[in-house]
């Protein structure tokens, strides 16, 4: 063969792709529809020391730790970022990130607006995508079906989600996370992925 | 309705986008399957001085101008790129793209790569994406069953695609047109169109 029958297709270095946005936004639901599909995607679970609920599943909904397995990684600089929610722990380990890059399979992570602020400054070479409601009522009617919660702690989510939305600058996509069109936020960060592997100047994700 | 109804969707500006790549990597071929489904998308029609051949359609593979006509756009500043081949022109018109622009829908235009860089001084937020072949024999096969060239021919147009691809650092994206694998290469620039729409910060053309 010629030294012109060398291939011009060239692989693309692994990408680290931060899915975020406000509570209550549908983060979770758009993340099962990914998994069905990115089968070579590795979706990095957050850890946590909060007591497991009934219906959760410890390495699919959270990895559930003890508070010294916690404090132990956090100690070590082993969590990508993390945050103590009225007690509980909640952190992005970064070994499982660690393995899906030496392995070059992509990796996706959920974090809110302010842990994705951690990571960028971490890695900043991660796709930042915020994912956000259509508007701020119909983000409100989310939390009400999905909370029971009382009207002070739902205008204090509300509140949260009005400042974090005003953060979307700092991401690279935003996607909407339509009524009935979740089908079309998953195509669309589907498209993105597939976009940044067509980039002639890929990024490329230094990991600490 | 309360302030917290306010739609938190925003129309993103059109897009111009530039396809390039070498003679024979199937630019043609992918852009009819990109008519098929992107019907609000305005395909700008280069214009040319040559004799139409029996086989094309005025207005559909090029605008068959009079040489006068021709030199008056060029005299007027009225072609965003322009070349002359053989003693015959070719231009892209700019009124087309402004038209598209100032209607919000996007335009995609078809030029070598010499026309890509071109572009990118008049207009570098446009978005330029490069088809590429798997390989140089690749592309040999493909221009063999594609003109009854003679040798030297032959290898005078694979020695500037040679030159061609190594321009491709200019461009943003770099799509493969495999063999076989026209789809996929479709559904790429599909995919670099809907992540464009999604850049938080996204590009903005000003048309000269």
């Amino acid at each position: 063969m010629t030294h012109s029958g060398k291939s011009l297709i060239h692989p693309t270095p692994p990408l680290f792709i931060v899915l975020s946005g406000p509570s209550g936004v549908g983060k979770d639901a758009v993340l099962t529809r990914l998994k069905a599909t990115e089968s070579r995607m590795r979706f990095i679970i957050t850890m946590t020391t909060r007591i497991r609920r009934p219906e959760e599943i410890d390495g699919v909904d959270y990895s559930f730790v003890s508070k010294e397995v916690f404090e132990r990684l956090l100690k070590k600089n082993e969590l990508l970022e993390s945050a103590n929610v009225y007690g509980n722990w909640y952190g992005v380990p970064k070994q499982p990130v660690r393995d899906a890059l030496r392995e070059k399979k992509d990796a996706i992570v959920k974090v809110d607006v302010q842990g994705a602020a951690t990571i960028k400054k971490i890695i900043p070479d991660s796709i930042f995508i915020f994912l956000m409601p259509p508007s701020l009522d119909e983000l409100e009617n989310r939390l009400r079906q999905r909370y029971t919660e009382k009207p002070p702690e739902l205008a204090i989510r509300l509140q949260s989600a009005a400042d974090e939305i005003k953060q979307v600058s700092e991401f690279d996509y935003v996607v909407i996370n339509n009524k009935n069109g979740l089908d079309i936020a998953v195509e669309e960060i589907k498209a993105i992925i597939t976009t940044e592997k067509c980039r002639v100047k890929p990024r490329r994700i230094i990991f600490p």
